[in-house]
């Protein structure tokens, strides 16, 4: 065989190569002590950077977000002074370069969303549509004009932005889009859009609603960018969506569109399809697969926390119990294997590596792991987990919303197996 | 608050210093295809000398392994030729420098584990035993003398060793040994070992034996070398054990010692109690981690061939049901995530950072999924299935033994949990 | 050997015996459609006075209490009248014979227990308080004098009962309990209480609150009936609990006792230890085990329906997917095999032939079977789950809630180990 | 409403009538003790004679079969005497009236088949063959004379049975049936046969094949009893399978027919299409529902004994591990589950009242459970469960078979699926 010895050949020369110097033997067992906030060393892979930026966001979040969200989450009520310090902290849209943003690494990012979901997948649904839907779609797939004009603002928190996709009937296929745009037919220069748009996050506070509509002249599906300040009385309408069984610290509406006028400008130029919406999506979800590993990781930090006071039988913990024990280092090792998931993938968005598929993966996996292990983390609780003071029935609530929206579990599965086998399997 | 405005600052500086030239946004969508066989494209973590490793394990693996493995596994044959073969390659104790060894990192080690146990459990259990536990455990304690002497003879796979630990009333706890090692009554500079070890790889034909006893002097746990060719007839036997459910391409044995006569100087200097053979269970369970992600990766790749052939009710493919795709789905992200995961330690491994829990979490989650998705893969093949001629039964009945043995999948959720709550549940 | 040709014999006779006339084969092959409401016909297992009534509570509870639940749920208001009107029609106590009460069988009262659940599991609990705790631990352990005084007013609905046995340090550990009864020291013929029970549902309009304490005298539980009216001020407060995450239409509070004088005539007189109020809570899981069962159904009617009405991808219904038709497939066979070992229980109970563990075992592989499936289903929703208009978030939350009260899951397994073991392993 | 006060009426009137002479209240706490070997009191469904039956049977099976079945299951050999012993104790065709069989109940023939599988599921099918696919086959759907000729010998155990269904191309679809019967071209009242199946269980031995083919004339699929002393050299091979990965105590084989001339008196006069073998495979499959509890309870009896027995860490049974009691008690509530409803839609039977989506829901289910409890089971044994001598991981490799024959798991959920919804989904 050709191949004999090569691995003594290559090998040896790599060592004296890649680490001179050293003679250290890599069979050697020293060891390091167990961190079961990081049970896999994920933070050897951040840069000093990404630290920083994770600790300011985790400040944050921990010091100003946390105290707001229990009566947010009874009331359904959302502060939009949120997103406005979000954007004094430069924590909006930032991976994207210029236009007053942070301009940062994708695992940055990562960091910031994941730092934000630890308090509540509410506050973090807002801050992907700001970021991720609204902000981004706007970076790719705008005019230089709109670039200018909205994004310096939209940072800021000062602008807020809305996602408008999916419709009453269309949840998962967004392909049988019925909202239309047709050239106005008094404005001249405009275009005329009608429809309804449902499920859209921050709907009825958004400045400016990117909207998603099948054009007439091609009946190709086309973005654009509505200004509410520019909209005629009666022609978009954004009610709330109210009694919600999750995120309900996020604001949830819907988007009538009536003849509602649009300056051909704020017609997204490049891109046809649903390429334009996937993109968005896409990056939305990779969001979603940092940020629900923070809410994982704030269910363990609860029940061990919970199960270390919490007394029973004799005056033990209950941490003391095995099988509490086994739920807790389940669910640290979904959390240290998703967050290592999730950082392999920013490092590949960086690179322009990624296929949508892997965005799928981690984002269904990530989902599924933390909403599993989330309930049964919530069973150590008890009877006591009905009480709302605990958080951690909040989460499940909030967790389960994330594995059904941009991408229920099943459809990324099917996404997947058409990836793997070839065929795809919608019905 | 004091931290306003870090992350703007720091990331702009971190943007234009890490990345000079680079004017990319990170909110860039460029992708690429995905590659079923590496969902998370991992390769892209390797060096080039590592994927030159791989390459070549892989070549020897599939062309000259895979052919002997379901005869053998039929028969309960183990060829020890393979580990000759595999001493050849330099693929023995890979991670040791020197003493003919290649001295290539824990993740070179790591793929060359996992492209054996893509073939077979068995074959890897073979080599593990070598590699992880006899000669890593010599290399570690043992003396200069020793590691002169055997290693390289080792390292060519031409003197085999074995590890003796496990007792047989004593699987999950060591520490419970029965086998005890005094002064020899009659050879002066020797001492006597006596006791039973089972379920031992490679005892029937190791030349080495790595067994683990406590010494009179002290009631402590000390390891010894003991050489075949040395010792006394009726001291040592070695019998097989057959009739296995599982691992049958690995020969298993038991270890009867009465009144061995071992010298003193084959006795490990400087380490006592458990943590010497826990330091090599720790190195094999590292090895573990990686391979079974071989055996899952096999299983997946069998399965996907089989339901793009298998055609069932007019004509369709299996692979074009729902139900078969999230079955692959499932298993291909598993095997990325593990994958991750276990390059993760490995690279932490080779800079002396890792903590024993780590590799309690990789070996127990990696056999755990490789196990449950490999048995859920199986389905696809219903009734062909129980022929052994389509490898998945073989996988899944050696998968099961790997979740059991060096720590049961239960013992290490317990380890865990007492690193997770400083609380230990062993009752 | 002596048993050959036993079974031709015996069952020749049987044939002729048990079914004269008959000569049809077992073997036969006729057949009937399929019910997808009652997969395994448990309708031929009941009497035509089970089905009456049955029929009874489902006509009651779909028209008059699904009505109010949507808003109730919403306001966490519970209407008190909902208990009167059950009283009207015969579903308070129903299993006690006199005293007003309708003396029926223990499988009829499992049906109304499911009726009542398929609408709401709060409204059920509202009910098992009064019947199964209030009513039937005064049957069973009070004076005649209470019965006859209580019990009828009880029946009726105008008499409400709460059961105070859970305290706030000792949710699954009742033998810790550290509320206190002792000797009055100024009022002849009483008793001082003294101590707080918390998670007590009805506690805040109960007029009948059946509290278990520690005796003084012998240091052993007792229980005693405490009478609102009867209390003088500050003696007795039950501050309702708001804000829960589950069972949102049931009022639940705590119960705040100090030095409450309660007549000595009120004390159970024969039942000491915690003999006493597990024989009422094991009535109570025996109705959730019927009861999680209705709740289980109505998500598979709701399910189902919006499966088959919902169209996603070229106007195929989702009914339509295999992994949608799985889902329902596997929750309508949790739901058949539950309901069947419901019945069994229930008939054994009749005949006095039940173990605790036999309650042990279905009230927890219910209300996880029921729990686990909601959620599943759930996803079948999509993003649409989170409108709680669609029923099955409110399911899914009370779900979780009876799995964890009156013996969380992971307790009751403990139970039925020690029962197959013989060995306890509660820490 | 009409229906107030319904039940207070109509279940006193039950009260007094159904039981005349008791004044128990159905709220009744006395109990009995918990039997962890039948859980939920399955016993006291059964009829004096059914458990006389059960009894003959176990002790037949424990005493005569159990001894074999190690050896059998490493050799892959199959006792054909094991059949003619079950024949002398009136077990084959047990339902069957007349002919020499039994004709028991269903429930009763239930108990044997769980008796049967309880030592092995490859005895089990073995007996279903005979019993369930070509007795019951010939019984339901051959001529008179047939049924006379060959009954009584097959009751006896004298003449062996093969049921010749599924085709190598066509395991979960046999309407693709490529077997075919058309007119002999030179034996005048005879059928000309050809074609091949497998995986058929007893092949290699059976006397009689009853096969299913395509029929010239219609195009329909007809049944057709295949003697072997008739048919000339040649014309009928049956070679066995072996290297089987499961069921290697019972003996499979393929049928190759190559113009087998068969009588047209042999053809079943009055069944066409799949309506007739699905009879034949329904009845088979309510056995396989109650083999596998059979498997399930052995496996719980033995690891339950091992637990006991197993001592680990300071002396303590694995018993005694939350971890293990457990796994214990899950898998006893599935058993007694799955006993309930096989007995349930055994009365169902023997009344005519069955569906055959019943029967696919207990085969899914319990075959499921089954399976899934004793892996969970095998995980107790530890690194001593890949000894075949413990049995435990001889019936999780059988019970993976069960699983996926007659209809593997997935197929029949999509049965339920049909069944529940309306639609079916088979690709």
């Amino acid at each position: 065989m050709m191949y004999r010895s090569l691995i003594r050949t290559s090998t040896r020369q790599l060592a004296s190569a890649a680490r001179p110097g050293t003679v250290r033997s890599y069979a050697s067992t020293a060891s390091q002590p167990f961190d079961w906030e990081d049970p896999l060393g994920s933070h050897n892979l951040f840069t000093e950077e990404e630290i920083a930026i994770r600790d300011t966001a985790e400040a944050y979040c921990q010091e100003r977000m946390l105290p707001r969200v229990l009566q947010a989450y009874r009331d359904e009520y959302y502060d939009k002074k949120i997103l406005e310090e979000m954007g004094e902290l430069g924590l909006l849209g930032a991976t994207i370069k210029g236009y007053g943003c942070a301009g940062v690494s994708n695992v940055a990012s990562g960091l910031i969303t994941k730092a934000v979901e630890r308090v509540d997948s509410g506050y973090r649904s807002g801050m992907s549509v700001q970021s991720s839907l609204a902000m981004g779609g706007i970076e790719e797939f705008g005019t230089q004009e709109l670039k200018d004009r909205l994004l310096p603002e939209m940072a800021k928190g000062k602008l807020l932005g809305a996602f408008g996709l999916t419709e009453p009937n269309h949840g998962s296929d967004p392909g049988s889009m019925e909202t239309t745009a047709k050239p106005h037919p008094t404005k001249k220069g405009y275009l005329s859009i009608s429809g309804s748009k449902t499920w859209i996050t921050n709907s009825p506070i958004a400045d400016v609603l990117l909207v998603w509509a099948k054009y007439s002249e091609t009946g190709k599906i086309r973005g654009f960018v509505i200004e509410r300040k520019d909209c005629p009385p009666g022609t978009l309408e954004t009610p709330a969506i109210k009694n919600k069984t999750g995120l309900r610290a996020s604001l949830t509406g819907m988007i009538h569109l009536d003849a509602c006028p649009v300056p051909e400008a704020n017609m997204f130029p490049d891109v046809e399809g649903l390429r334009g919406p996937f993109a968005c999506l896409n990056s939305a979800r990779y969001g979603i697969a940092w940020g629900v590993m923070g809410a994982l990781e704030d269910c363990i930090t609860r029940t061990r926390a919970y199960a270390l006071e919490r007394k029973q039988f004799k005056g033990n913990p209950l941490a003391k119990y095995q099988l509490v024990q086994k739920k807790l280092a389940d669910a640290a090792t979904d959390a240290a294997f998703g967050t290592l998931a999730a950082i392999q993938v920013g490092r590949l968005k960086d690179d322009g590596k990624t296929a949508p598929e892997m965005i799928s993966m981690i984002k269904r996996q990530n989902c599924d792991k933390a909403l599993s292990n989330a309930r049964v983390l919530q069973e150590v609780f008890g009877g006591n987990a009905v009480s709302d003071e605990y958080s951690i029935g909040r989460h499940v609530a909030n967790l389960f919303v994330t594995q059904t929206y941009e991408g229920q579990s099943d459809i990324h599965s099917l996404i997947l197996g058409r990836a793997i086998t070839g065929i795809q399997a919608f019905v």
